[in-house]
């Protein structure tokens, strides 16, 4: 398995509707982009400081799942025009299970 | 559930033995702080320019489930011994799954 995750700053003048906007349309891909298998983003809860504000969580099948989840035009309209312009810091990996890992735990 | 998530970016000068230190060490708190329900770390595949390096995505059933783990001592001292001293950049969320999302898929 293929994990994408983002992270990203958001600056002050993003409304709470242009949040509400960003999450139904996030909430609407895994529909429209079959390569995702398992789908799941949120705000941070605010127990820590210093923290980034919200993050993105994507599994695919493999490294060609998640570039074609990057690279479908859906993901890319709503990148571009309810994320980026709010964007102030962002951070992202891809990785694969680690071998070292025991079984995977209910989850 | 709640998962957390952190991801960093290390100093040049960290080896590849201390950072097989690092994984085998993070390998080994599922066996130990048992609110740990599905715990997932790896390395940034390269993919894209301006990543961060290693990323770690811990799930538990709710907030004080990721309290004990982070507060665990065994996981102190391994971020503490193994992670920090080369840590440069670090990014952090912690989230709830979002009701608005779609029943999860297998994954």
């Amino acid at each position: 398995m293929f994990r994408h995750v983002v992270m990203v700053r958001f600056s002050e003048d993003m409304t709470d509707e242009q949040k509400d906007a960003l999450r139904a349309g996030l909430g609407r891909l895994p529909d429209v982009i079959p390569e995702i298998r398992t789908y799941r983003f949120g705000d941070d809860v605010r127990l820590n400081e210093g923290n980034f504000d919200f993050v993105v969580t994507a599994d695919f099948d493999d490294a060609g799942g998640y570039l074609a989840y990057r690279d479908h035009p859906d993901h890319r309209k709503l990148v571009e025009g309810l994320m980026a312009p709010f964007v102030i810091k962002r951070a992202a990996v891809q990785f694969e299970w680690s071998a070292a890992l025991p079984p995977d735990l209910p989850g």
